[in-house]
């Protein structure tokens, strides 16, 4: 991760505001906003990583649309921000917060749109027709995330739908865009987009294992903030089926619960862990990290190729 | 408009909901509500027109993409909703009241990505460009409406920049979009572009002409809404320069007002029609008109482009 991180990192922060900056002064202001608050540019990372793992000798016209991907990211922040009335957001308080929820909406439009644009100059129809459907189904997981929120009995499936629209589906993009740069649509581009979909899932299980393990401290965020706001997720529902019929019941009216109390809170932590959930859906996301390094076995074995590997053991390597 | 509407209409409704059949089946019910609601679907039978105007025998291929552009329309609705906290639309409950924000702005985001994966599979990546611009100024025009408020030295080419976003874009890409579909990305296609930015200008115009003229009862929503919430419309910058010193502070002062008063509007009105700031207006639609039928002078003279000169007419025959 280090190299692709010194080699394209400067590259991509010094073209990141370059297409938002729109005679309406305000949005490169709260663009500059939120994409200046930081974030780690994986997708950008990712997407630059596979042209070169592909073979791409000059990526400059390659960067414009692992911009675009981060506008496509960004964009889906404000509009979440707005969606779960955020407070803040990596440190800062939110966009809606500091901008009003009118400003943040039309900006991250305005990013959609941008990126799309990006890739009508940059890119090709088949990479817009993946990215195209990337965005559609991360607003389908949000939606589908609103609508299961206190469903105990949401299934797994379910469940990776929603995680896939948060993130699995737009790593995927980003893997195929730059496999699809090089290579275009053939059998590594989708091999690329299914190592994103891979280590995207791997990643969100980490997260929402570390919402049950860590400290508010570690996380910069409160702690079994999931279950508190009434969303199931893989580490409750890999145990579910050991649970008795009293700790079942207990789950079924604490994920209503509008505001429960710290104890109950606890307790189902206690619970959780204790069966082991955290372990089990950790098994899971090396198992999809497993997956997603099997997928680079098809793709020349060079330093970019080694590269996608670290970035996916690097996931399940976070303090779980 | 009659001959477009008969021989389309159909064909649009029956293709309207197809492309928002989510298994996410909150996607549809809200897509539903605001489409069901009505419209006068003038941005597929734009499309379309143009599509037949050049000379397309078989229009099954553009239908999609007419619809997408009615997606797009619906999305802007959805968001536009959200940003002004509407109560109504179309004489129903707005769907941000219905179904809360976060459902209304991702339902919103879903449409935009649905009708760009239209376009990368029944249009072309000239389209795709166009379309995505048009996404990009039409959240600009927003953004710069909501920057102007207040403002009463607020420009002409500002007014411009906020209707072309708000009607003019989208227009333009229905033209392009319909005359693309034939002779791809040529002059025929430019001017059907720049048709649609002037019927969108003229038709713009005419609203907030309305909105000075026009009863409640006619309008279907108040009058004179436009200058109470502080916003600078044409039939107010065309006789800006003909107001006495004391005329312009009473403006400067009232546009910055919360709740001004009945009679304060009154005023405002009286001021703005005795000096024929709705008449200077109408002569600038008109002009748009005329220039939009000018365009359609290099086109076939067959039925549909007589059609769509109808139809630019149409526009500033609406009661004002």
């Amino acid at each position: 991760m280090e190299r692709l991180k010194k080699e394209f990192l400067p590259l991509v922060e010094e073209n990141l505001t370059k297409y938002i900056d729109s005679h309406v002064e305000f949005i490169l202001k709260v663009g500059r906003y939120i994409l200046d608050a930081g974030g780690k540019r994986i997708r950008p990372l990712l997407t630059l990583g596979f042209a070169k793992a592909v073979g791409k000798e000059d990526i400059t016209d390659v960067v414009p649309l692992s911009v675009a991907l981060e506008y496509l990211h960004t964009a889906s922040l404000l509009h979440d921000d707005v969606v779960d009335g955020a407070e803040t957001r990596r440190g800062k308080p939110s966009a809606n917060r500091v901008f009003g929820n009118e400003t943040t909406v039309l900006t991250g439009d305005y990013m959609y749109a941008t990126a799309l644009y990006i890739f009508s100059t940059y890119g090709n129809i088949e990479m817009i027709k993946v990215v195209s459907d990337a965005v559609k189904k991360m607003a389908e997981g949000q939606l589908l995330e609103l609508k299961k929120i206190a469903d105990f009995d949401m299934t797994e499936q379910e469940y990776f739908q929603i995680i896939d629209g948060k993130t699995a589906v737009l790593f995927g993009a980003c893997g195929y865009v730059g496999a699809n740069s090089v290579v275009g649509d053939t059998e590594k581009s989708h091999l690329a987009y299914d190592y994103g979909i891979k280590i995207g899932r791997a990643f969100q299980i980490v997260d929402d294992i570390l919402d049950y393990t860590s400290t508010s401290d570690k996380l910069g965020k409160p702690v079994c903030n999931d279950i508190k706001e009434g969303k199931i997720t893989y580490p409750l529902i890999v145990i579910r089926e050991k649970l008795s019929p009293e700790e079942r019941e207990f789950f079924k009216q604490l994920v209503k619960k509008i505001n429960p109390t710290d104890e109950e809170i606890q307790k189902a932590r206690d619970i959780v862990l204790s069966k082991g959930g955290h372990k089990l859906a950790f098994e899971k996301a090396k198992e999809y990290v497993r997956k997603a390094i099997n997928n680079l076995e098809q793709f020349p074995d060079n330093i970019y190729c080694r590269e996608l590997k670290t970035l996916a053991n690097y996931i399940v390597e976070r303090e779980v």
